[in-house]
């Protein structure tokens, strides 16, 4: 076989470079990767237990920031808590129905507690604390999808729990200084979905000093691209009340929509009531 | 074959616990993360540029929250620049010297830009957007990792390059609102490294709720495993003149004397003087 990755590339990001270099080694993860996708709509069927420890376990194989080892999973198994979590989030009813549910939590509470236990004081309410926590928890987190997906599941990240954080701290019983990243539905595929386009590497990868004097022309013609690939159903316009009908519908209008009104308000209180300073 | 994980499990938990279960499927990318290994040692030979960029854009697949899209990757080659930030980390020569050297950046900036070419006012220098680009580059560099890996190279993220922001940042040229999560180092490894033992998962791993009851008793069980297998010489015991030679230095003694003195306060100043305000 040839190694070339052209068709992925192409899929994934459409922006006209390679590379497709035939002394490219032919790593089948590579593939995978470049043609992942989310999956939010599952077969009924319940993977099984050991699988999805294993999955854990690649997970908290992850990288962590100075072996603090600041990531938690939480897998939520209990009927009446999926049930409450899924009725928090009704527009997205994957949350309640997927087979299995983990939510990944930064930690920064253990390292405060093996503070003690060694009787040094550590303060990690800090914002540098909740960075280093945050970070440890989604390289696990997305160490377990990627590991979910080599064994033929699909996962679908749920970043909007932390909107309604106060109610998902409760269900889970989490202290002070521990909080969610992001829930993870999986489950095996129903269906075969579609690769996200990404934006061309010309904004996302720089060479030696950061450059973005090229964006406006880059983000137009992606919107492009993408709209000719999967125009966003009319449905789904965001704020037609607060800012009307767009001539053009694409990526970047419906992105500025939906970060001008930001759901995220119960995030920052919530934190800052459960032990972060953020000094 | 028939599938077992159970050697990688107790390389990498050594915590008594499976799965070892016959039925799993035999995946090598499950063994393989399994084993993972940092690498900060690499042979002299730089990997062809064409697959570095395959590994970028497999980095850029990875999931990103609400498709906002908000990981940017620097990749430094330009040689004084690679030289001057490797002189900042004297102590980790492996930063100027590896065959080549990215930083991954939360990137809160773009998103803004956004709105301002779609004329909605966007705030990202919240505690949101803050969060939201660190998990979108956290995200994009473990995956970076795991598509490196993969290949046969070898990584070392590298979070102390925050701790010299401003130094890294003017190299760079990065605008407000874009700041790096992490470097990571990248070359074919020299010598073989070792597992790094992970806290057993009756710690990390919870089921419906939160429960660190029983921590005190785990890490000390945890101490003496990892003792055991890779005792932290004396040389590197730290903070001798303000706490004394412990009368057993484990893990937990070196962490909690490394997390009392925290080296991130460049930081947080960094952040609030470059378009942060963590509303």
């Amino acid at each position: 076989m040839v190694a070339s990755y052209a068709e992925e590339l192409s899929q994934r990001f459409d922006d006209g470079r390679g590379p497709s270099d035939a002394t490219l080694p032919e790593i089948p993860f590579l593939h995978r990767l470049l043609a992942r996708k989310t999956v939010r709509a599952y077969r009924d069927v319940m993977p099984p237990d050991s699988l999805l420890d294993l999955i854990c376990a690649a997970a908290l194989s992850a990288s962590a920031k100075s072996d603090f080892q600041q990531a938690s999973i939480v897998r939520v198994v209990d009927a009446d808590k999926r049930a409450r979590i899924g009725e928090l989030f009704a527009a997205m009813p994957w949350i309640g129905s997927a087979p299995a549910f983990f939510v990944f939590l930064g930690d920064a509470r253990r390292l405060e507690a093996i503070g003690a236990l060694r009787q040094k004081p550590v303060a990690n309410g800090t914002l540098e604390g909740f960075f280093n926590a945050t970070v440890d928890a989604a390289l696990a987190l997305q160490t377990f999808i990627l590991a979910a997906e080599a064994v033929g599941l699909g996962c679908c990240p749920i970043s909007v729990i932390r909107n309604r954080v106060d109610e998902v701290a409760a269900l889970l019983a989490l202290p002070d200084k521990v909080f969610p990243v992001a829930g993870v539905c999986v489950g095996y595929p129903a269906g075969s979905g579609y690769v996200s386009l990404r934006l061309p590497r010309t904004v996302t990868l720089h060479r030696d000093t950061y450059d973005d004097s090229r964006l406006a022309e880059a983000i137009s013609d992606y919107d492009q691209r993408r709209n000719a690939r999967h125009a966003i159903p009319k449905t789904q316009h965001r704020l037609i009340e607060a800012y009307g009908e767009a001539e053009f519908y694409g990526w970047s209008e419906d992105k500025a929509r939906q970060a001008a009104r930001p759901e995220g308000a119960a995030f920052p209180r919530y934190l800052r009531a459960h032990g972060f300073t953020f000094d």
